[in-house]
């Protein structure tokens, strides 16, 4: 084994728990300084998660920026600040593992992604779900050298939700304008984007529109919404997210030959193992009845948790970096193109769902 | 036990094998005549179908309507005969079990209604599952006596679709402007349409937008296509059917409270039971991870398959009225329903996605 990437936790959101323990659970990864705009926090953030009495204290986001010992930062703060503090970051030549969603905009999200390609950095976005090896697994079904089992992709639909309590819909960060501008759609309809896009191998479809009359907050955030997407080829997606339902990462992906089925797909039911459901070529049985084959349900195991799998991923592409490769181009690519679709959705909400060109 | 209804078919769709069946099974159903434009064809389906020797053949609809000793028929005709032969058998006295799509309109299907309404018989359509006990025990955990258990509606996606091989595509009457004008809208899309009514207890939503470019064949019939449905109170409701993609019968239907998940809604995989998926305030465990409940699998067993259950049903109707009830109007008024949001649907198409009110 090499050396292990060393973090620092820049903001002590409720998410960097999570994050937090799975540097801890992945073996090339370790956290070595905790930054907060009080040292006070970061103390407790260190004591409260079980981190060395020698993790570095930091009283503000600067001091962890010029901290040496620092490889990459992990970055869960509102989304309004990620364009000041990701710029930062990479002009200090850390790598930035970003919280979803990136920015505010794929205008201020170039902005990020060119100080990172300027200082040779490393940019990943924290979408936990791509890194288990279930959806390693649930592409190799999907992909061309497979398309015997599901053909052309038709239909994807994607929902994300979950039922918020009185005071998340007053207080907390993700339905404050000024931090989070996106609301349920930056926090939950990401997910939605993301997972569609990956089930069409990240081609972009053309139009968005968004569902007419989402529900918004007294401040005007958006508290659940949902849009369709349409390729040229016909394909078509549809999500709706929501911060109003109750829990649901419910998603379907249909081709012509195959369907593809999961009801967790954000955040597995159980940490060590996850499911999905796929079938291929089944018809209806003698008299419009039944139906064979019937779908099979796979499980795919796996020994670190999906965060866990996201921090070792980036981790082995810094280390790379300081073994002479480039940053790997593949995963800003992927983000850039969660935010253009985010921005043509909003867009779209914002004109009262008129159709909105995606243009890559 | 009462009398049997005395059923004649009327027209040798591919379906009415399968009805045929299902009155076969049905304690309070059998099957006395069977009425086809040519006598020899309906001769040859009582002998396929293994009916007795002495059922009734009728060379043309007309003659099957003026058999005495038939109380009501099972009509598998294309669509756009349903107006004139459903009209010409409530003149006649008969019930009528109509296949879906009911009509080309819900003006026509009115006319057919009234008929019924005058002649004092019973209407009900073909929608299998509706009669499935399944139906009634997702019904019973989605309704306002299990209030603490899915709280409000908020979101309802449906998917039905097949892939049609090429021959169904040129030749098939579900695909022939003449006999079924309304395509997969009305083969699939109706089934959607009826999953999301019922889901919402028949309350009519207020607006539907179709998707842009809805796939068609040359003659301009809808082989692909969806649409989202919008209540008052901010319910989304989103649906896609196809003949081009694999087949696919998924729902997922969202409460504040409750999520339930099933992925054979028009035709269960097994004839004798089938399942759906129930959770109830789930929530993210620490460190959002994970869930707590999980989702439950209830698995609902069923001694006739669902289309008996509704024969049984249909005929259990037709025996009170002739002890002097009056028909049954919740079925008009919930095949009506379904009219309704599927004119609406046809008319978003027609109009490049416009909105389109809904009126009831």
């Amino acid at each position: 084994m090499g050396e292990a990437t060393r973090f620092g936790i820049m903001g002590c959101a409720g998410i960097a728990r999570k994050v937090c323990r799975a540097i801890k659970l992945s073996p090339n990864a370790t956290v070595v300084a905790v930054g907060s705009r009080s040292a006070e926090k970061a103390h407790r953030f260190i004591k409260d998660n079980g981190l060395p009495e020698n993790t570095q204290v930091h009283g503000s986001y600067e001091s962890l920026l010029d901290d040496p010992d620092v490889d990459a930062v992990y970055m869960p703060l509102p989304t309004s600040l990620h364009l000041r503090w990701g710029v930062a970051a990479a002009s200090k030549g850390k790598h930035i593992l970003l919280e979803k969603p990136t920015a505010l905009s794929v205008a201020e999200l170039d902005q990020i992604l060119q100080a990172c390609e300027a200082n040779n950095v490393q940019f990943m976005d924290g979408t936990m779900w791509m890194h288990h090896p279930r959806t390693a697994k649930m592409h190799e079904l999907l992909s061309q050298q497979h398309s015997h089992l599901f053909g052309q992709l038709k239909m994807v639909n994607s929902i994300a939700s979950f039922y918020a309590k009185p005071d998340f819909l007053h207080n907390n960060i993700r339905v404050i304008p000024d931090l989070d501008a996106l609301g349920a759609l930056g926090d939950l309809g990401w997910y939605c984007i993301r997972f569609i896009l990956w089930a069409a191998d990240y081609y972009l479809p053309t139009t968005a529109v968004a569902f007419p009359n989402p529900v918004k907050n007294e401040a005007g955030l958006l508290l659940s919404c949902g849009a369709s997407l349409h390729w040229e080829n016909g394909t078509v997606a549809t999500f709706h997210c929501s911060f109003l339902a109750h829990r649901t990462f419910e998603v379907a992906v249909v081709g012509s030959k195959g369907t593809l089925t999961m009801s967790d797909f954000v955040n597995p039911f159980d940490e060590n193992s996850a499911r999905f459901t796929f079938a291929s070529e089944s018809s209806f049985k003698e008299l419009v009845d039944g139906c064979k084959p019937l779908p099979t349900n796979h499980v795919v195991s796996t020994e670190l948790p999906q965060e866990a799998c996201m921090i070792s991923e980036f981790s082995r592409l810094v280390e790379a970096i300081k073994d002479g490769s480039k940053p790997e181009k593949k995963w800003p690519s992927i983000s850039r193109k969660n935010q253009i679709v985010m921005d043509a959705v909003k867009d779209s909400i914002d004109k009262e769902s008129k159709p909105v060109e995606i243009v890559g």
